[in-house]
């Protein structure tokens, strides 16, 4: 035959409903991990253990469940729709914050504001007259609009996203004054989701989130109410950031040869990640923009930057084209006699998703009647973007069905005023309430919670060895050993 | 979140061990496709029908098939050696066609020579003392060797390929004259198959394999003995062949101004290739060389070549890269002041198998013993790789266990001179000809044949018209439109 | 030998004192028409008549250039610092332009604002009241600041120009009120010479200079006062400035193949232009920027702009790379899917100089006893950089010395304020009144100068049209052909 | 001005007569060297000491030159025509090489053949019988043809050289010997002038000219018969060659991730080259060829080969762009995770022309009767291309005309079996030997070559210390320092 036949990876991002392994490399370094996760599930059964404490009767948290509602159309709907109509994007979250921590602080929460310092963030804590010494229930919220063509836009419904925890958190306070429960509320605003470098991992490595014990989430959808599978993933490749700043020597264009030209040292490397494409495995996603590309085109430019999005299904291989693009910025600077700088700012990473959660969170929305129920499980995918957290601390995220059209899009802008969306709202207020409210007054969900998140925690790290090792001659080796 | 899901085609192209269609689109387009063919396979069940034939008693056919055995030993074996100690690469196959055209003529066929234009391409004919009236009976046999870095060596075992083919004949030749059924038994001698451009489509564009009823061929295989399921692919994605001609206008290095400089040219489009990269469906291979770049760095090169393998998993969407990558081209050729010629030189298409023919050689292979039988078909792939011939006459590839080595290596070469590959070879032989004297004998597998090469053909078209529309959209309109 | 002695075109854009042509193809083209020119200034003898006039005894014009010191001593100089320390970048002169037309009114002038459609340009004009039909005498003044890395700022010293021409015109106001002479006094307002596109060009298309008998300009100088010889040249090459706009398709970066990615297409276009170098003549200067690179990185870029400045000693060549050029840009956009606009925005030409009005200018500067003067002549160099007024209309730049420091410094900037600047600035003021009031009383020194120009308009085109002949072969086939 | 004028480096290859300095900064630096070598030449006064040699009277030389001519006509004018009509390309010489060296033993010469390693290289050396201990008289003969495209033939008329020596050989042996004067006369065959590496450069390096007190050549011409002036020069810029090996890892091209592009490394580098071209000075020279350009579009080409010609006008900026260059490749390499090796195989440099030896030509040149004589000395170009053989030892090349085309053409060819050639081949012989006698009987001339040698050694020597002085600043610092 002309040509051996080569067994390509197979790429099926979409394909696989269960796993979150996409190429034939991962398939084959996840396979004993993957079977791993078969044993530990089938061991918690955590379908089981949600229908039972779903179906379970109690006349506090039915209570405690109204009262989400009644918070949700009393205050939380209004300043949903308020942000939905006054839309700021990432890093300039300015009104929000400040309507926001104004309602927190007189619901009695501690607020801090600006923390790791990003000016937009905060971090507002609550603790039970009862005493704090009892499990800390922490709930996400963003706020931040889309850029769109025609200016900022909430096209992503993030708008609702702290309204739905605020509705939640509202409901469980008052249950736990009433009960006397011990234990801790804090609601974490989180900017910026939108644009990088990614909050949630600066706020990560400041920190902010250590002490929680749980961490609930939840994001619009046009897709169907649904859950995922235990595992680890992501819903869009694992990603790197990174801006490469070019610098040479300015002359005047008619003394050319004095100066050191960085656009053209720029221009030389976004080629040359072109060039690289084919030395790549092909589920690669590359892309680049030039930013800053010179000034006046009569002085030799001095600076020039490129910005680029670097995507892989595994974070390993993603960091072997992190290296090879490394080496092709610093190789075309060598070729230009000038300098580059490499700048990391944005980093995501495969999530952990937690059997027992997610299956708790999708009885309760069946139990409460979310619409548009998905019978089979998704892909496993954290329930925060940038993966980092989900590794660190368990957690779920709610997305009941709240728009008839797909993300990012004027559509699901509209329906953030209809009853599609307000429905799906409330329905996330309450699913995220009843999940915290189980976690709260279960030990054994605890235990199981804190089982799955450590055994898969572990997994995750035996995973990434696995294909390190799969990985290694091709990645280690180059021309030059 | 901040990208929306975006499911990536799913590329599988080892996977899917049934269907030869690797990417989601292809699975899309061809839905309905798999359906009818399924059904038409549910009805013609070959598999019952090769089980019956194969096991039917048939002095006269067991009397043939010991005279091929004898015809291997006596002297195609020696033959197939020779022609493996005395390698000769495409084109240039010249002491290997004077042999086998000679025992050709020894054994009273008329041999037609340098036919379609291509001097070591060869027919050889013999109608049968009763007539040529009745099946055209046709064998490919290929003869060149490999290009290694240590010379030409036959590691694909191309070697055995006519005297197997002689074998069988020879074969059915004596049952023929003995038995006085009417046909024709026409050799084939295609050369090349390891360069382009690919013989076998110049071959049928030309008319030569016209009156064919049907066509085997045998090779080596280190997998194991095997069989196709019935269907269209090919075993290493459709492929475009194509050489872009860059001209300019020389001049001395020192007025380099008065020149338009054709390797500049070359350069810009090689470039712009890997610029195009990411506006192309992942799956898709392209790789190019520059086999001319210039002579003599005093003179502005006038002349530069670029030659590329441009490869697609389906024919459809390779065409719409083929035209890409011809505005490419063009648009250097402007951009330079130089011109530009496209000179394709090789096409290769999915093939057509028959779960008729694959079904009865299987069936042959396990009653005559084949060494490492495999049980399950593979994926469709015609038996010839340019896939043109396949979709116009019906046949089946032969290919028992030869090697303990994968294809195109020493090991295989190895083989080539001991048991392993002498005893598949037989087996090739004897398979061969059992397959050619049940189309021969049997009326009814002949209509059968015929009725399932004709559906698969319709529903090939009908496949090809669904992935049209689907890319539609996506190929057809550019920004300019 | 290896090689042939090929003779490379000549360059010495400085070394020639006498002659703008620097390329031996424009000396060769130029050789007749330099011919005539030295021809015809034996003929008019234009140091002679300007000896003549500036030594005649003339109480009035002495008078007159007295007013001229006052003035600038009064106000003018005042007003140069103040501009000077209220520096406006191109474009955006609101604060200067206010100021000067308030000055203007104050004085008489009709003041037409935003003339040619540009904000800060205008037209001031005061009729004698002898009656506007005799001479129009036109004075041009700039006042945009420099663009320095730390703000806007007098490095070139325009502050002064507006005020030194004021100065001069008041003068000569008072001259002919109180001698009844007819005439008219035009002061241009020119904004944004420091960036483009070119204002005197837009303005002098827009038939803005029409009437002008003859038009004079003052500007700093750190080299020493000196005149020009008769001819034709410019400062600092024939320039095109051209933006080259890609527009495509965008595509979300995880369904790449779906989109037309202008930066490829912009960063092909730019490297293209580095590829044709050697195919364009050495004397060439092309250099370039991208100021608009493509936004977000995880979508395709959809737009993308390249911003030229080409330049070339003489202008057909340099239609030439032009050409080149645009070819270039639309191959790149063929071989991406893509299109593209071209935007030319500014011209710079071989402006027309005058021995007649060069030779009085430095015969004033020598009776005045400006500082620093130089004895030879320099190259013809047009009295404004676009050159296109000047050869519609005659007229003569004044530069007497006026700092210590090279043009576009902080140096230059100090002198602003110190009494090397004053000095030169009313130097420049008494010169350029001396040389209009020779204009508008002598009517030999008005027809030799009208004979001069249009003399030497003539001969410019007869040097285009040699120049043309001459690349002929070389510019106007390419291998296409 | 929107542009200070910054002044070009002039560039004037050949408009400059006199000097070989032809940039700005060459000038600049060459300035006090010029002044010295006038001052030098002013002393030595070679036109009166030729003068005095040639129109002496001496019936020995006499004889001598009437030999020299008798030795033409009998024998080496038919030797000449015979390799004329016998072409063989440089390092491919057998048969001239062959045939020559038989004519120098039979005429008593030690012959050793293959010097330096260079197969078609040799040196043939005879000793007065009056002894070695005089002067050794070194003759410089070459004999490769032209590659054309029809072939090899002798445009550059090389295919005389030889004879021509001979013929001035043996009218030097046969006064030698009958006058019984001391000295030695050596003949060197130096193949392959017309391709690269440069032979005569390699014979240098390893001694071959050793213990020569003159050389003497001689070339065809198309132009005239000439001089040079004292100096130092070349016909065609300092030049030097280098290859850029890259090297990768191959793969299938369906696995292309394995391999590391070496074919992508080369067209980076290439095209890096052209971005570097407005970091260096416009004078520079630079084209490059990919001779090696992969071979197979379905194997990850593991190798590719660039070849460049680089020049410039002198050798110190000329060694920046080497460096310049040697970086592009590094980090084309560096970018792709390839490999570079460098292999410079060429080395072209200023050459040292003697006003005595000059002018001592030319007198005889007029005393024979050569034609067209140009009045007019032409710019210092030593007699040899390499320029290094000139650096150590004093010499002369002797340029009758003997064509009407120019170097390299079949004009020229035809030229060489016509009076016109023949007759400037023996006035080529005739001159050489005048010079040498001269050398030979006059120790004063020796003297003054000598002295006139060492000077402009010790000039060149400090005119390179200028120009590295004054290109410091900007060759030397990098954006990086």
């Amino acid at each position: 035959m002309t040509t051996t036949l080569l067994c390509v990876a197979a790429v099926a991002l979409c394909a696989a409903p269960a796993y979150a392994q996409s190429t034939a490399t991962e398939h084959q370094a996840a396979a004993p991990v993957l079977q791993s996760i078969g044993a530990l599930e089938a061991r918690l059964q955590p379908a089981r253990l949600a229908q039972r404490l779903a179906s379970a009767s109690d006349p506090g948290r039915d209570r405690m469940l109204e009262r989400v509602g009644a918070a949700w159309a009393g205050e939380m709907q209004a300043l949903s729709d308020w942000i939905g109509k006054h839309p700021e994007v990432g890093w300039h979250e300015e009104k929000a914050v400040d309507t926001l921590t104004k309602v927190l602080r007189a619901e009695g929460y501690r607020v801090e504001a600006g923390v790791a310092g990003l000016k937009t963030a905060f971090v507002a804590s609550w603790d039970s007259p009862a005493g704090a010494n009892g499990p800390t229930l922490g709930l996400i919220g963003e706020y931040d609009a889309l850029r769109g063509t025609q200016g900022a836009f909430h096209g992503d419904q993030h708008n609702a996203q702290t309204p739905v925890a605020l509705a939640a958190a509202l409901g469980l306070r008052a249950y736990m004054t009433e009960h006397r429960v011990p234990g801790r509320i804090v609601v974490y605003g989180t900017p910026a989701e939108e644009v990088g470098p990614p909050a949630k991992t600066i706020m990560w490595k400041a920190g902010v989130f250590k002490g929680a014990d749980i961490l609930v989430r939840s994001h619009s959808t046009g897709g169907g109410t649904g859950r995922s599978q235990a595992g680890f993933g992501d819903c869009c490749l694992n990603i790197s950031q990174v801006k490469y700043i070019f610098k040479g020597r300015p002359s005047h264009q008619l003394s050319s040869w004095n100066g050191r030209n960085a656009l053209e040292a720029a221009v030389m490397f976004y080629t040359a990640v072109d060039r690289l494409r084919s030395s790549l495995r092909p589920e690669a996603s590359i892309q680049g923009v030039i930013p800053e590309g010179g000034v006046a085109p009569n002085v030799v430019p001095d600076r020039a930057v490129v910005d680029y999005y670097i995507r892989y299904p595994d974070e390993v291989y993603l960091e072997h084209i992190d290296s090879m693009m490394a080496h092709a910025a610093r190789g075309a600077a060598e070729a230009t006699g000038t300098t580059v700088e490499l700048q990391p700012y944005g980093e995501y990473r495969d999530g952990i998703s937690l059997g027992t959660l997610e299956e708790l969170k999708y009885a309760w929305e069946k139990k409460l009647g979310a619409p548009k129920l998905l019978a089979e499980p998704g892909r496993p995918d954290g329930y925060e973007e940038t993966g980092f957290v989900t590794r660190d601390i368990p957690g779920v995220g709610v997305t009941a069905y709240s728009s008839r059209a797909p993300n990012h899009t004027y559509g699901m802008l509209e329906d953030d005023f209809t009853d599609i969306g307000h429905t799906g709202f409330v329905m996330d207020a309450k699913v995220m309430a009843a999940v915290l409210y189980d976690f709260l007054t279960h030990p054994e969900l605890r235990a199981a919670v804190r089982e799955e998140h450590k055994a898969l925690s572990g997994m995750l790290t035996q995973y990434l060895t696995e294909l390190k090792k799969t990985y290694g001659p091709e990645v280690g080796s180059t021309a030059a050993n």
